[in-house]
C-alpha cells in the first residue's frame, strides 16, 4: 500500500492506493475517530459486487451498517438520487455523528460528497472510487455535484472527504471501455504536469489495460499526487486548479451534444486533448511531434481520436455557454510542449476551432 | 451607521446597522469588489415593498440587476424555490462572477444562502434581512437551509455571506406580530449572554415595539455583535455556538407539533425559552426572581408565554428526534441565573418537562 496526504490545513486528508484495501476500511474509519455509524452509498451495478464486502467488515467491526443502493449511471446523478439519500438518513434518524461513504465511480462519489455537503449541512463522508476516473479524479479534491435538468454538475459544493481508500483489485470488474475512458484522465495529468509520466504512459499503457496490479498502483499514485499538489495549490478552482480542465472545454461540449452515455466523458476528453493539443500547435506552444505523440497515447490506450461529426457552430454554442467562461470570453487550457500547461483566451473561437477539427489536421 | 465585523479569517465580513441602508448598496458592493452581476432574491410581501429601491440604485451604479420572487412564508422554504433560483440563475447565463442577494427575512435569507453555496459549487452572496428575527439572528453567521418535507432545516451548508446590511427602517412593514416574534431572539441573547442587554431591553422593550430608531439599531447591534463573537469561536456549531440554540429545543417541538405557521418560530422560542428557565431554576441555575423577570419581559415585548395544549409525550418524541440529541441523549440549553448559559445533559426529560409544564408553575 502507498500513501499520500492532500494538504488542506484543518481538512487534510490522506489517500491510500494498493490492492485489497477495501476490508481496511474499518481501522482506517478507527484511527481516524471517525462516526461508528456508517450510510454507504453505491449503484446498482456496483452494489451486487462489492458492497456485501465493506458491509461485512464494518459490521464485524461493531459498526452500525446503513447503505442505500441507487439506480446506475450519469443520468442518475440528479435531485431524485440526493433525496433517495436524503431519505434514508433521515428515516434512519441519522445524525451529524453519521459517516457517508461513497462506494462506486465518479457519479456515486459525487452524489455522495454532495449528500454529505448538505445533509445537516455537513457530515463527514470517505471515499471508496471503484472506477479508474473515480480513482484518479473525481474522489480527490472535494468537488462534488449533481446534474441539473439544464446542464451538467451546475449544483455542487467544495466539500472534501476525510479519506480516500483506493483498491484498484476492483478494477478487475470495471468494463474494458471504462478503464479506457479513466485512462483518458491518467494521459492528461501526464500532458499538463509530467512529462516523465507521460513517457512511462507511452511505454507501460499495455500494462495498464491488461490491470497489472503494480502498474496500476504506480498511475494511480503518480495522477493522485498531482491532483493533490494542485488542490493543496488552489482547493476551490480561481487559478491552477482550472489546469486540470485540460481537453474538458471541447469534451464537455461533444457529451452534451452526443447527450451523455453515448459518449463517454473519459472519450470526450480524449477527443478534447487532441484538440487542444492541436491548437495548442498552432499557437507554437507546442510541436507536431508532441501532437503526434499524445494521439498516439491515446489509440494506444483503446480511444477514440476523431471526434462525431458535430456542427462546430453548435460546438462553440455550448463551450460560450459553459461556466468556464468568464464575462463572455472564452478560456482553455493548453499545453506547452508536454508536461506543462496554461489557461489561454481564445480571441477568435470560431476560426481557431474550424482550424483545430479540420479531419485532415486530426489526422495528422 | 454603526458596523461591526464578523472575524472569520478569510472569510470575515461586516454588518453595518443602521437606516436608510438598502440605497448604500451599490457602494459596498463596489468596495468590496464583488461582481457587478446580480441576481435579487425576495419574496410575494417584500418584494412589492422594498425590490424597485435596491433595483434602481444598482441599476443607476450600472450594476446588471436580476430578480426572482419567491412565495412568501415558511412553507416555501423548500427544494422547490430553490430550484426556482437556479433555475433563474442558468437561464441568465450566471457564471461565478454573480452576486446573490436575499432581500427579506430569514426564509429567503436561509433559501438565497443555500442557493449561494450550491450553485456551481458556490457563489457570493449578500444578506438585507428586513424582519427582526432574520437583523438580529439568521442574516448573520453563514447557517443555510431549506426544509426538508421530513423536517426542518434538514438540508443547508455552512455558507458565510459576503457582507450583511441591516436597515432598521425596513421594519416599519412588518406585521407586529413578526416584530414580536423577533423579540423573543433579541431576548435569548441578554438571556445567554449579556446581563446588561437583558436589563436595557427591560427598559426599552417600549421604545422597541414603537419602532423608536435609535433604539432598533442599538438592540440589532448588541444581538449581532454577541452572534458574531460566537460565530467567529465556533463557525460549524462544535460546541459554544449551540448556546443560540437556548429555548429551540422545546420551541421546535412545538412549532412542530402546531403545524408550522400556526405558531412563529419566535413566539415557540419563548414559550422554549421559558420552560428551560423552569428547568433551570429546578436544577439551581437560576432563582425563582429570574424566572419570573423572563417571563414578564416575554409578556412585555407581546408574545406568548402559555404553550398550546400539547401531550408530553408527542414533545418528547420530536425533541429526542431532534438533530441536536448527540447518541439519543438529549441536551438542552439552560440559563444559569441572567446572562450565562451551559449545555445540559437531561438524564430524564420526561420527569424534568413534566414538572416544567406544569400550567401552575408557568404561570408563576
Ligand atoms: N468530482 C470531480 O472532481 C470529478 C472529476 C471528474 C469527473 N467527475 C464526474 O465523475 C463522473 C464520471 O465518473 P465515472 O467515469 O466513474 O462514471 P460512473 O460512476 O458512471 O462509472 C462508470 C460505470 O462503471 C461502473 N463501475 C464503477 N466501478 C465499477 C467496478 N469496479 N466494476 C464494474 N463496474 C463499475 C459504474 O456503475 C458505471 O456504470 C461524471 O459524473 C463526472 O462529472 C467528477
Ligand atoms: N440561519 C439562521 O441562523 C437562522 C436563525 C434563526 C432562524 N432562522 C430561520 O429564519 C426563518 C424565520 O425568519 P423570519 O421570522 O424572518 O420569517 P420570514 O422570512 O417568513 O418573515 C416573516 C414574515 O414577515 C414578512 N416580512 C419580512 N420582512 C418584512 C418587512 N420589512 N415588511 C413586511 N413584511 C416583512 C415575510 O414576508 C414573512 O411573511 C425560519 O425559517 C428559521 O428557520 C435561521
Amino acid at each position: 500500500m502507498e500513501s499520500l496526504t492532500v494538504g488542506l490545513g484543518a481538512r487534510s486528508y490522506a489517500i491510500h492506493v494498493g490492492a485489497d484495501l477495501l476490508t481496511a476500511l474499518p481501522d482506517w474509519l478507527k484511527a481516524l475517530q471517525l462516526p461508528r455509524r456508517v450510510m454507504l452509498v453505491s449503484n446498482q451495478v456496483v452494489a451486487p459486487l462489492y458492497l456485501s464486502t465493506v458491509e461485512c467488515c464494518l459490521a464485524a467491526a461493531d459498526f452500525q451498517v446503513l447503505s442505500v443502493i441507487l439506480p446506475d449511471g450519469e443520468a442518475s446523478k440528479n435531485a431524485a438520487s440526493l433525496e433517495q439519500i436524503y431519505t434514508s438518513l433521515i428515516r434512519s434518524h441519522c445524525d451529524r455523528q453519521t459517516l457517508l461513504v461513497a462506494l462506486g465511480g465518479g457519479v456515486v462519489g459525487d452524489i455522495t460528497g454532495f449528500a454529505a455537503a448538505t445533509y445537516l449541512r455537513g457530515v463527514p463522508f470517505v471515499q471508496l472510487p471503484t472506477s479508474l476516473l473515480a480513482q484518479v479524479d473525481s474522489s480527490v479534491g472535494g468537488k462534488t455535484a449533481i446534474n441539473h435538468p439544464l446542464g451538467k454538475n451546475l449544483i455542487g459544493a467544495f466539500y472534501q472527504p476525510r479519506l480516500v481508500l483506493i483498491d484498484v483489485k476492483t478494477l478487475q470488474t470495471l468494463p474494458a471501455r471504462e478503464l479506457s475512458a479513466g485512462l483518458a484522465e491518467v494521459i492528461k495529468y501526464g500532458v499538463i504536469a509530467d512529462a516523465n509520466f507521460f513517457h512511462w504512459l507511452e511505454l507501460h499503457s499495455a500494462n495498464l489495460r491488461r490491470l497489472e496490479q503494480e502498474f496500476l498502483i504506480e498511475a494511480v499514485l503518480r495522477c493522485c499526487r498531482i491532483k493533490a499538489a494542485v488542490v493543496a495549490e488552489d482547493e476551490t478552482e480561481q487559478g491552477q486548479r482550472a489546469l486540470l480542465n485540460y481537453g474538458h472545454t471541447f469534451g464537455h461540449a461533444i457529451e452534451q451534444l452526443c447527450g451523455y452515455g453515448q459518449v463517454l466523458h473519459g472519450e470526450a476528453v480524449a477527443m478534447g486533448m487532441l484538440v487542444a493539443a492541436r491548437i495548442a500547435e498552432r499557437q507554437q506552444l507546442c510541436r507536431m511531434e508532441d501532437v503526434q505523440r499524445i494521439r498516439e497515447l491515446i489509440a494506444a490506450c483503446g480511444l477514440p481520436l476523431q471526434p462525431p461529426s458535430l456542427s462546430l457552430e453548435a460546438c462553440l454554442e455550448v463551450m460560450l455557454r459553459d461556466k468556464k467562461v468568464t464575462a463572455g470570453r472564452l478560456r482553455m487550457v493548453l499545453n506547452e510542449g508536454i508536461g506543462s500547461a496554461k489557461l489561454v483566451e481564445i480571441a477568435d473561437p470560431g476560426e481557431v476551432f474550424a482550424v483545430a477539427l479540420a479531419p485532415e489536421l486530426l489526422h495528422g
